[in-house]
């Protein structure tokens, strides 16, 4: 047994980390909507971690990660960077828990996102996205005050943290047929996963990407992490150039298959998200549905999961985007 | 005690209302937003009927009106008038119901909402809005016909109905210190009053209107119902000239006072709902939010209930108001 198989999180760190989280993350509803199901043909369910705290998924594996520090690594903070949800997430938690958070971020991080890292109470280290790389930075800033780094998906109490929206989500409708997960670094999808095969064990599972960062189906599909450079796509949240190690390991042992979805496809299910759910979801968030939808997957007839991620978008661009304004 | 009295429905009507749309309308969701809590100091409940069937309370007191048809009144077939919400409402009850539906809808109506009318199977008459009087061709088909006719809110099963929303925000969150309502033809309103007055006896009562279109305002304060033009305002389910009869007499007895919004809060709060709380709510769905954030009834340290109203907002016009380029 090598030192990767040892790290690779199981279903009990999922339920752990769902002990963790209670009280702390919310238990978000799961809609239904009868014109999806009449759309797709079989029964769906969304899970709607827009309405998670934070706006998305996020905070649960963040929560998880911080709220397992010892009592010195608590005393010395947490780093993390992230122009994203990973932030906030860590942000927020760290103020739960009180343990001092610092932020790298981007130096054209969107003001909005910036001052809410900071209403959290955290420390925001800015960078030149140009110039600089954020991984040293973070790095630097772990080794010379002794703070802990905790990645965006590549550790196994993010990813047990991450499990637990589709424990929930089972635990709630009972057995599914399939289920959709967005894919970026795959922390979502590899937790997802863990409580999928063993409260659904006969469930497809799906991991959903951009089109345009299609790396997690290359990767899937040849056996080796592949690496891009970051894809052009609206879908924010899953801009990334490679899966994790430890997300890889589950993703290619639980995972039946990756499906790609369009920016036009995103947009798409944005509209009907507001139009006809009357909820925000941020482009990342759509991935699963537009995947669903589009992905070819035989649906018709089926229980089908489908994981709503996140809602944080800048509300001039989701403006735009609704609106038919904004280049896709 | 003349006819007007025996028709202003009671607290029991809404109880039977209850009863007549279980397992028909949804028992729609309350909300939180810890944002909203410390923007107004207060704790919000926000009972979010924009998750409602159709989108929109409406459907409570369509439903409601069209169960208790009579055998004959059933054959014959229902009549409603309308632009909005309550057309999709009255068109998708009455499919439920096997109730032959005719909608009367003028000619410049968004071609969305004809299509979700006639998607219900409702049968829609276009008139001429310059030219011709719907409630005159409401009245002549149904005499024509041998229809009954619904109208939008001055109707005991209507008012009776919309109570239902406030009952069950009451039922799941307890008694509060205040609830705030928005106001058009007051039938949310006066609803909301029956099941308040029952079950939160001390609670405030306040309707919330457009700043441009304050007849009710008006006829609060003078105790006679004011007619005014059709007022200029995005809420376009407050567009109403004057209260109705039941309504008034129901407002003018059990609501504490009535405030108004601007169309610029009504914006803001429509973008609050998003950004926060990433649920999307209508213009009109705005108004009591707003009336509790900017009408100047002091809220720090109350329990106060927000009624959402709906969420139906033509998608490009939604974007173009999140976006900044439309005006207001």
């Amino acid at each position: 047994m090598n030192t990767m198989t040892k790290l690779v999180p199981t279903y009990a760190d999922v339920l752990a980390a769902a002990d963790k989280l209670k009280g702390h993350a919310h238990r978000t509803p799961v809609l239904r909507s009868a014109t999806a199901d009449r759309l797709l043909g079989g029964e769906l369910f969304f899970k709607c971690e827009n309405f998670q705290r934070a706006g998305a998924f996020k905070f649960r594996g963040a929560f998880n990660a911080l709220s397992r520090f010892s009592p010195a690594q608590r005393r010395a903070g947490v780093v993390a960077f992230s122009s994203g949800n990973h932030a906030q997430a860590i942000a927020l938690s760290a103020r739960e828990l009180q343990i001092p958070a610092t932020i790298v971020m981007p130096h054209d991080a969107p003001r909005a996102k910036v001052a809410a890292t900071r209403g959290y109470g955290a420390e925001v280290v800015v960078y030149d996205r140009y110039t600089e790389d954020r991984e040293a930075i973070g790095r630097r800033l772990a080794s010379e005050r002794g703070l802990t780094l905790i990645p965006p998906y590549d550790h196994p109490d993010v990813i047990a943290g991450q499990g637990t929206a589709t424990l929930e989500l089972i635990q709630e409708v009972g057995e599914l047929d399939a289920l959709f997960v967005c894919l970026g670094g795959g922390g979502l999808l590899s937790g997802a996963a863990l409580a999928l095969r063993a409260l659904s064990p006969r469930a497809r599972l799906y991991g959903v990407e951009p089109e345009a960062g299609n790396d997690g189906q290359r990767s899937f599909r040849s056996g080796e992490i592949v690496h891009i450079d970051t894809p052009q796509t609206i879908a924010d949240g899953a801009q990334t150039q490679h899966l994790g190690h430890l997300t890889f390991e589950i993703i290619r042992r639980d995972v039946d298959d990756i499906v790609t979805a369009t920016d036009a496809q995103l947009v798409q299910s944005m509209a009907f998200f507001a139009e006809r759910m009357k909820i925000v979801v941020e482009p990342t968030g759509c991935l699963a549905f537009a995947g669903a939808r589009h992905g070819g997957v035989p649906i018709a007839g089926k229980r089908v999961g489908v994981l709503v991620s996140g809602g944080n978008i800048d509300l001039a661009r989701y403006g735009e985007l609704l609106a038919g304004r904004a280049a896709v």
